[in-house]
């Protein structure tokens, strides 16, 4: 397999994340051809250049547009804000080019509806960046759950929780604007939805509710102006097959800095795992004598697949970037023609309409089924 | 004062937690006279004597209405099966007495209001037991959210599992009856709104989903019978105020032995505190420097009242039956005609509402309000 | 079995503690006659008089000696400053009493030796009040140790620290004067101490480090006054049979409040406890799958004999008070000619001959050995 | 400054992991020259091409002294097995290169002095590779000592416990020949050590217990053979200034995989931390009401300097790989003529001087004093 020509649109947090997995792909897994970091676009002239530099990409623009003419790109990363998504992955994939979209797809359903058609229509590559399934934990849970570790899963609970919202003295800012999306729902809720995807598949029907922490928020220039959409989402949901579950995220949750606390109980035993602490798990299983009956706590290992890539000795721990070089690593399998294990966008499209339907149950107050499509 | 006498009708798991309290309740708090242990009811005579002996009552009987004639007798304890709540307590309270009756009221509606009215009829002291809400820690918590310390309260999750339920291959009981109730909903639900009740007041509204994870039950003599009720329930709710809150109760949830866990949060902290784990909780305030925020992990200490009458060291850690001597100390409060902290017939008919309002939430798929009476 | 007559001395903490366990013994147990509470003794009259009537005695004195010619009073609880210990146990037992007197024995070691004699010739029974290998945690630990569970232990870390003393501008006060002990390592270090042999046997020969955290602490008239033991100690140990172990004890432990934490390790596995969280405790076997393996939490459950005589229902929680109950149903045992499981005054002088050891081998900067006897 | 041209001799668990610091360095920090992958030495030729491929080196060797000789290489990473350091990290400095050399030193405390004198004489820099103390949560807790957040600190614990030589069914291997060094005590106790002088400064005294679980281990070849060494060590320790502290390393210890924890108790309070919870850590300062006082469990953010170069949010979790890129980066300060944080061998050797002291102390079984040098 020749070098992958690596184009990256955005430079922020997952800009600079994607950067690194690139960078180091080869080096982690040692079986793929090292990526050749080519082209950079950013906001302007100067700070493209500077974090090309900075990131080791050849070539740098203010145009991202640039990429999709640059025969030396074979992939393209977007990870610009979200409502910019849409018209830069369609256009990358019409250009040929794969693409590595941060998720959400879009805010609007129509134009993520559209990204699914460019990539069907171009017949690339197309994945989101939905890194928390690619955690080796995660992994092994799934490879639990289907060896039938703890039975048949009858019951989940996910919790997603952060603070940036919780402070009513910061200012208003767009976050809290109708058109940046519903708050919690679709800035957060799309992350455990990946989790339920990876691990369950669908979701069937969801019944929301939705509440504003803060009524208004301050202005810089004094005053106040009201808060558009809501920083608290609490969903009940079925899964396929009938499973009940419960989906809460609070973007305005004092105390909570990264939490993704999953909980699946089955007939056999349950499993519990919060991303705040990434490299365990517990798992319990109902069996043997009732004396010793109790939570294991797991931490990752070698053992854990792809861990061992990583660190050849148990309990040292990935940390958050780790886990998008496992998610470069599915894309560049999937584009090699193997299979691979990350989120395309015919999945996310299917997670985008569960969000809306879930905003469609709170607006509606009934339960509302999520289509096939 | 004068010494109370008191009667037992019931000696199982609660009968004697009741029993030990009375026994108890003079030598931990000094100030109140030692009860008088005087009359114990049990199925028949053999056992109602035995347990006579073992708790130290006076005299006993097979038949609990011979309690009511006793003329030493100033207070019951009722502690039978949910069905036999309704027929004592109001016979107890026609008869004169005092009652203190278990979780919860009955299972019928109409029975639970036909207890406040004896009970309002008759002049007398009857409170629910209710004991997770006297727990120092939660009662401290109380204080704490009545302080502001974690500002104004605008979520809440509230989780109540066990695991009595959860193996598919035990034997079919009473239990998964229709006719003992709804399941999880009111076997359970009914501790984590008494300590919503306590802690934020009454519900408002709501809507429930039920589920079963199993769908039939093995019979003793073969073949399986289908389940009535839901072991699962999972609820969205409005608090007083519109604060948005969930309930998740689920009684086949293996591992989890005895939590009852409530995350509580507000506009300048939160609050995580696990019936599991009793003797301590969590309190994050947002405040001070970013490098040094974090939970602070609580333990109880003489400083939380009442725990100075039981230890005078602090993170020795009480036990569950000292609960339920702490609410004796409640009663006999109330019986003395002091301010008191239980919860009586009136806020007990409204949990039961909550309870009937959730089940026809589920049945009729939609929102439900509850009413003030 | 006729009910024994209890005598006690001291009603302050232990008193109490004492006090409650003689009064619900039969309660919780139902198998032991119900004890009489006959007489008490306190400093003065007044107070005398009035813990008499608060913890069910019959009758009150100011003079300890009362108890002796008391012949109601079969056993008599010494729950006095340790300094007194010896001279009124040493009488009890030559009275003809029962005793059960808290730890340590005696400040000194030749007043310990002279309480065994006394036992010996008096042929009652005698045994000191360490609770903490009462814990049904405790006890299945040692089960699970004698089965195997975790192969041949082979090493043992144990710490018991708290904070009563980690403020430097506390008052001086009689805990840090030479004559009241040590510092920490009588103090404190006998309740590992009584773990250890609980679990492990005897200590043969030890090696120990103490450290004052402040050299003097202020007065109330004003100025300072030089510390005269030491509130830090650090020893490393060998078990019979040559096992390596290491304890340390602190009472200036800022955050501490009642932490005795043990490590065990094994050949095939390893078990962590911390009275801090006394209702659970930690299992890691190393058996099955890389992938599965972790410490397993347990929490206590009516399996852990006899927590099933406090509550039927697991992870509910025993309290500190409750260790004190099943003590006091061991002594009853022990006096009933049964066998039992509690500190006698045999083991608890090997107790204090290890902890006088570690004093010399601190001043002596070497490693001292523990004779025999 | 000018790109640094960068060797590796070793190509193992460190090998790799010195590989991706020296990869992202620039990548993470921005403010440094992308250093230039340029020789990579191995066994053999073969694997030393393939490591070099995967690496991103330009050129590979089975000859490691190519890597002196070649006038692109500035910086040696030295990432071979113990033994080798000496000789490699010497020659390296004479030829002028500077130097990153694996903990520890040598197992030969003269050979270590050599390594120093190499170094002074070259003017070179020379740091060794001990990459828990790069730690933002390590480096935020050496802040908060200097500002007397918890005081004057008065008391010391580490413990370092893997459980890799925990199984006795397996294999006798070099590790456990008195060749390879005393066992837990160099193989393990330097890590703790390098926390200790980073945290607190030298250790002054100290007397060591060393035990072995397992007399003998299996041989492939059927029979056993003794084990040489010691897999359990324990220490008391005297640190600069008095503090006394406890040192235990055990590398049979089931169920520990890489912890490395610390408690430091001060005259205001107190901190915890665990290598095995990487992320976090434990304040507890004694200030405010009794009733909310605990321990703080801190999640590493943005504010934990250089945390926020790998990721802008709070509680997202770096892993054991992203400390060397600090260490990298601090290396490339030292070179730079800037001031850095990270163990010199000078250091370095003084934590060697302790090691054998231990060592000493155990065998004389008297307390050893660690000379300035």
């Amino acid at each position: 397999m020749k070098p992958l020509g690596v184009g990256l649109i955005g430079t922020g947090y997952m800009g600079k994340c994607h950067a690194l997995a690139w960078n180091a792909v080869r080096q982690i897994f040692g079986d793929v051809p090292r990526p050749r970091l080519v082209h950079l676009a950013e906001m302007n002239s100067d700070l493209a250049a500077r974090r090309a530099s900075e990131f080791g990409f050849e070539r740098s623009t203010a145009n991202w547009r640039d990429l999709l003419a640059d025969p030396d790109v074979d992939v393209i990363s977007v990870t610009t804000p979200n409502q910019f998504h849409a018209e830069m992955a369609t256009a990358a994939l019409q250009a040929g080019k794969h693409v590595w979209c941060e998720k959400p797809m879009a805010p609007k359903l129509s134009d993520a509806e559209r990204m699914l058609e460019a990539q069907k229509a171009s017949g690339r590559i197309a994945i989101m960046g939905y890194n928390y399934i690619q955690n080796p934990v995660v992994r092994h849970i799934r490879t639990l759950i289907g060896e039938g570790a703890i039975g048949t899963v009858n019951h989940v609970r996910v919790e997603m929780d952060e603070d940036f919202m919780a402070d009513p003295q910061a200012l208003f800012y767009w976050k809290s604007e109708a058109a940046s999306g519903y708050g919690a729902l679709d800035d957060f809720a799309v992350h455990p939805l990946s989790l339920l995807w990876f691990l369950f598949g669908h979701v069937e029907a969801v019944i929301a509710d939705m509440a504003k922490p803060y009524g208004e928020r301050p202005l810089k220039e004094g005053g106040t102006r009201p808060v558009e959409n809501h920083d608290i989402t609490s969903v009940l949901m079925r899964m396929e097959g009938g499973v009940s579950a419960v989906l809460m995220a609070n973007r305005s949750a004092w105390g909570l800095k990264g939490r993704i606390a999953i909980q699946i109980f089955g007939s056999a035993g349950s499993i519990l795992y919060d991303q705040e602490r990434m490299n365990e798990f517990e798992l319990y299983q109902a069996e043997g004598r009732a004396t010793e009956q109790g939570y294991r706590r797991i931490l990752t290992a070698p053992a854990h697949s792809p861990y061992d890539r990583f660190i050849p000795a148990p309990g040292h721990g990935l940390g958050f970037n780790d886990l998008k070089i496992i998610e470069c690593r599915e894309l560049i399998r999937a584009i090699a023609g193997e299979s691979f294990s990350a989120i395309t966008f015919t999945d996310g499209l299917r997670i985008e309409r569960t969000v809306h339907a879930m905003a469609d149950s709170f607006h509606q107050r009934r339960w509302v089924g999520i289509g096939a499509a």
